[in-house]
């Protein structure tokens, strides 16, 4: 399925709103903290984000039944300052530096201290689930909040292990990335719909979208511009951490040329990002690696063939088109 | 108020059941977790601990009406896990290598294991909260959670602050121990009974034995006995967290004597807090912290008046008079 272009431009006009007040709740919430701490939570909302887990919520309330409301835009606020959580965190694990162009909470007040903002957001947005009618949507936002804690930890665990397969490797990005995607996807259908095939739908769709969001990000950290991105890039490899553009390498790779790889990966000589790229681009590993991505786009549209035809529809196409364009804007960059 | 000595051991018998379910319970969460994280988790859960918030909820339980109950016990077993969640994430910060006669997570499995192990833990918890009939119990856990980090945000700001008042300690400690000691308290209350005078007192009451149990737990920190205690002590002073019996000492000083503590506490020369404890006991600024904590914990058992008289209340007063013991135990090993 593609998008019918007028008609997406049309959901995007009718979210606008909707987001704009998901965008200024983000901010409030600062004002939610005690003194002492609402500067630092006010730092780390005011990000410029891409908002992408309210945009999800959203559009789905509207694909599901009729139009979004308050509860979706809940769903998606709450999501989001979950998101904002993890990544204070991802960034004191990664020892990351810059994010969206401006210093971590890590590298500017320290790790303690980005321990404990990242716990007392996550708290905070946890609390406002208390405030839904239905009892299953905090219980699956929870759930997708321990699902991200399991995928990092997973990941944690197999740093350095070069016999990460991709099976392992989508376990892990579905759960770091794929369970917020779907939570947003999910809980609006949920919100919106009794149909539990419905609800299973949108999940499998949201799954998938951020399944090929993170290949994406994955790659970028390979092969990207550190000022396009405007965060700290090629930390993955350093820290061990083995994305798809590495495994298809592997996989590939003869055993002269793996042991050259051990040598470069697990050794950690002083590790030039660039020239592992380099070499995935060369061996074909990168658009392997974007064609999967590119695939898994294509299972996500799938998964919305049961929804009305209505603008909203073509908006939940649209995003997934809009990662398609990231995914192509890698390939570009590369030779 | 004293509590009669039968009758609080009647209560330590009706309670025994309640808190042996929540041990099998608490040791059971491990299962709750993908197998790749749930040997983590399990080493976390059976660290022998106190058990003391599960013990308050279930105390109060039946101090407030009738005999304790499956909410009282799930009260405890959740305050129980935000509160080990959050001792995996203090010893990060702390640099603690030891906890309860065991190495910390994080020297055992490095800082970012920690991090998310921390996380996943207090995400589960939290994802428990769905289960109370009364969504006052979330909302009230979410926030002491919240205060919980708030406290330590303070603390962490204020390091090597000497101008730190009393006061200013007294909201630390209220929120980083107090919060979840009274979430165990008034969440019992709340379970058991629509009074919210009873909820305010019983709150009251946990809030101030919290508080008297960490000025016991921070003159053991300077005064304590690593083996008996069991974990890495005098780290406080260490990282510039300044605790009651130091605030006194400061609070007395001369000009002169404070300039001395200044080099001793701010420059960080090689801190022997051995030396410091001395003086502090030599000065009497430590009895003075240990009377502050009696006087709490008198206001803490002023608190049960409006109980009835069962067991059960002589439980929560037998509660405050072992900590109590244990602020005396404090004095007896300083000189």
């Amino acid at each position: 399925m593609i998008a019918n272009t007028e008609r997406s431009k049309a959901c995007l006009d009718r979210i606008k709103p909707h987001l704009k007040q998901v965008e200024a709740a983000i901010l409030e919430q600062a004002n939610a903290f005690d003194p002492a701490v609402s500067g630092y939570i006010e730092y780390l909302l005011d990000t410029g984000g891409k908002r992408l887990r309210p945009n999800l919520a959203i559009v789905t309330g509207g694909a599901v039944g009729g139009e979004p409301n308050g509860e979706h835009r809940r769903l998606g606020l709450i999501l989001e300052l979950i998101h904002i959580a993890t990544l204070v965190h991802d960034d004191i694990m990664d020892g990351a530096l810059m994010r969206r162009q401006i210093p971590t909470a890590s590298a500017k007040w320290g790790q303690s201290l980005a321990v404990l903002l990242g716990d007392a957001l996550f708290a905070h947005a946890l609390q406002l689930t208390s405030e839904f009618e239905d009892s299953a949507i905090p219980r699956l936002i929870t759930q997708a909040s321990k699902d991200v804690c399991t995928g990092e930890i997973i990941q944690t665990q197999r740093r350095f292990d070069l016999n990460l397969s991709k099976k392992d490797y989508f376990k892990i990005i579905e759960m770091k990335t794929g369970a917020l995607f779907a939570a947003a996807t999910e809980g609006a259908a949920r919100i919106s719909s009794d149909d539990p095939s419905m609800a299973e739908n949108l999940r499998d769709y949201g799954m998938k979208l951020g399944t090929a969001y993170q290949i994406y990000d994955d790659s970028l950290d390979l092969l990207g511009n550190e000022a396009d991105a405007g965060k700290t890039l090629g930390t993955d490899l350093e820290k061990g951490k083995l994305t798809l553009p590495v495994i298809h390498l592997i996989e590939q790779a003869t055993e002269t040329q793996k042991t050259k790889l051990n040598k470069l990966i697990i050794n950690r000589e002083p590790l030039d990002t660039g020239i592992l790229a380099g070499i995935a681009d060369y061996e074909g590993a990168i658009e392997r690696s974007l064609q999967d991505a590119r695939s898994v786009l294509r299972e996500a549209t799938d998964c919305l063939a049961g929804l009305a035809d209505t603008p909203y529809r073509d908006g939940l196409l649209g995003i997934a088109e809009h990662v398609e364009t990231l995914v192509d804007s890698c390939q570009v960059s590369s030779y």
